[in-house]
């Protein structure tokens, strides 16, 4: 938790903030060992970035002096990610990983080689998706949340989605043995598609390019999704 | 696990091979779902790469009949990581990653604000970083064991080890708000040094850079250390 980030209910008026969920006040004690008079960085869910100093933290609540909350948060990444939906564990972890780096759009998708069951995870609840955004934003001290969207079919996907989709972006499909490798420091818009364990069929690859996406590599390795994201992130942009 | 990795222990000769332990048994059945005649991924630990026919498989043991395991490993990335111990959880995953991306040597490295309990670490015996390096080779499809090494003393490695690390490779510093944006594309050798959750103390990285060290940065955002290790490898190679 390298930032606070407030909710609009934390924030009582533009001087004062009170945080009260059990999760952030432990890590106030255990982690940052805050005592009254500490500065923090803070910033408001959606908003400005600025410094407070810790007023008051009890067991029930902590009450900041927020002073201008006024710079922008860092800047976000030209990508929407388009992920094969992964097991719940490596879901929760690549959206902390996608979003601490500063992917603002994320599309789960269903293809061949996802386990339905994947579909029926608690991980997928709309409140446990948003804890693992914040979890994202707080260690990068961001405030913008990612927009996370359900694509439950592969082929409608593909046939009304994908094309809006890549208008004004480019289409980067990873897949391994494609035969471009990984393009390095672009900045164009891009659309990056990354299969599931497994890989995504070959029928799917084909949709894919005939659609206009670009295939690239990683090289040799199979890596974990999870790696794979921020490899592939870190490598692009 | 997308190549069985093959202990000597497990080769009866060059034709045959048995897995005895449980953890492949159970991947084998439930992941892989094989079956007798099915052909599999094979290697040998620190050797070369083929495939194999599984001949048999039950609760107890599986039989593979070997072809030429004669393919040699993906490339090695040129670069010794030097990683500031993280917390143990952090650690596991830490060492799948960069063994999974290629690194073959890794050191450990006592620093500040790392706190004194995680040298004390279950993770920290010989076997569990085994079973760690392990996961890593077994899902990027390698053979060559990293080597890992612990400096319990900061002092020390800079003053002892550090000029002898630094000749032949040039050595980076990642930390944020170093000048120089994290170099991409390069294939020299190098030794990247990785700081703690809270990062390496102004003192620290004065004795880094004072040795040689170029300092390097990710961006605005403060990273998990198990990203900044993958983002920073897939960034520099």
């Amino acid at each position: 938790m390298n930032l606070i980030l407030l909710a609009p209910e934390d924030i009582e008026n533009h001087r004062l903030a009170r945080v009260t969920d059990p999760r952030r006040l432990r890590h106030l004690r255990e982690v940052h060992r805050a005592t009254p008079g500490d500065r923090l960085t803070l910033g408001v869910l959606g908003g400005g970035i600025g410094q407070g100093e810790l007023l008051a933290l009890d067991d029930r609540e902590a009450t900041f002096r927020l002073d201008g909350l006024d710079q922008p948060p860092p800047p976000a990444l030209p990508v929407h990610l388009v992920l094969a939906l992964p097991r719940p564990r490596m879901l929760a972890r690549s959206l902390e990983h996608a979003t601490a780096l500063g992917v603002k759009a994320i599309t789960l998708l269903h293809t061949r080689r996802v386990e339905k069951s994947y579909w029926q995870s608690p991980e997928l609840a709309a409140e446990k998706i948003h804890q693992h955004l914040v979890l994202g934003l707080e260690q990068a001290r961001d405030t913008l949340l990612p927009t996370v969207t359900l694509e439950k079919g592969f082929r409608p996907f593909v046939e009304e989605r994908l094309p809006g989709l890549l208008e004004g972006r480019r289409g980067l499909l990873a897949h391994p043995g494609m035969a471009q490798a990984c393009p390095r420091g672009i900045d164009d818009p891009t659309l990056l598609l990354v299969g599931p364990e497994g890989g995504f069929i070959p029928w799917e690859v084909e949709k894919l390019l005939e659609a206009g996406c670009e295939g690239i590599h990683l090289g040799p390795r199979i890596l974990r999704v999870e790696t794979a994201v921020t490899a592939l992130l870190a490598r692009l942009f």
